[in-house]
């Protein structure tokens, strides 16, 4: 017997894959920042300025730059759609879907994201990102819909 | 025997169905931003405002309206409380709590966090958000309690 | 048979242990919000204000102070570092890793966020925040790649 949620199981070990891909590309977003706020000096708390000397003078936190609040709100947008694709597709896994529409799920929702993110740290132009972020909501959905067929409350 | 993260638990099944419509939800309230965006014309990136043109005049991103930062600062607030559940709760079911008990645990959590949305959008008089808010931390602080006489260190 | 999701399972019960301390660690820092705004009488909302009478005048909602801002940075700081924890570490036990990696691998990720929480509070000089922040990732990384190891796509 295979067990559903072991990586013999193709759906589930797909669904891991998948996971993991969406939460290292967030934590590569926050590597980002971290790294162009070091080449642009632009920091937030003392502590990070005092590190830097500019001419004879410290530096003073400044507010986020238009390029860190774009990778910030990606960071944070990412952020809000892991939660909801890890927890419902780990209780989609368990309802034993078709290994086929499954995957298309997963695979559909890491690029949604991806568009989405390259949508918004790009500026590209609308709707591009809002449609991307729909399209993730819908197989959010549907995922959700079916987990609720084989639930009970 | 009845598999512990299986849908014929009737704990799990309750379990899936409660975390489902915490995070349906917590995305409905990110759904009614953008629609109050495009409603109100509040965008915070240049790319949103070319969509739109009042009079002869492109729009300028402009910092959040009131409602807008209500309805964010309640997104943030939910998904803050959604992985505490969504994770303790996991282990919860996972100690074989009395079924009564547990129904007890994720209805009343999700009558917390429903409350607290409302105080929040709507302005309702404190302490109703607050103590909405310190009910939740009691039920994910016993559900902790629980789990932590069943591990070990 | 050990089930691989049990109190059972040692690396389990550890991580299961670790996780919910890091959850009960990050719902301390929201209560301490709540503690500090109280008692400094700063409030991002009209019905929190109203509950306070300042000599004879009503309070005004203020844009958060210094401390109050480190926390809640602190406070998402947490949130961004949980998920991928819980989300890579549910599929790191079900790898069946070796005993005493796991448990160094799940007590250096707390270390490493308290030793970054204390200097982010704090306003320990840097580079203690960002070096404790990268730990952190690195332990990420790791069980990530044991996972992948097992995983298929």
């Amino acid at each position: 017997m295979v067990v559903a949620l072991g990586f013999d199981n193709l759906v589930f070990s797909q669904f891991v894959c998948y996971s993991i891909l969406l939460i290292l590309e967030t934590i590569g977003i926050a590597l980002l920042v971290i790294r162009i706020r070091v080449k642009r000096k632009v920091f937030s708390f003392p502590e990070d300025c005092s590190q830097f000397i500019v001419g004879k003078h410290h530096l003073k936190p400044t507010a986020d730059d238009a390029q860190i609040k774009r990778l910030r709100r990606c960071h944070l947008n990412n952020l809000e759609n892991i939660v909801p694709f890890v927890t419902i597709g780990l209780f989609y896994v368990l309802t034993e879907p078709d290994p086929w529409t499954a995957a298309l799920c997963f695979r559909s929702f890491l690029v949604t994201r991806i568009v989405h993110n390259i949508a918004l740290i790009q500026a590209l132009p609308q709707p591009t990102r809002t449609f991307s972020y729909l399209a993730g909501v819908i197989i959010l959905c549907f995922m959700s819909l079916s987990v609720f067929q084989r639930g009970k409350m």
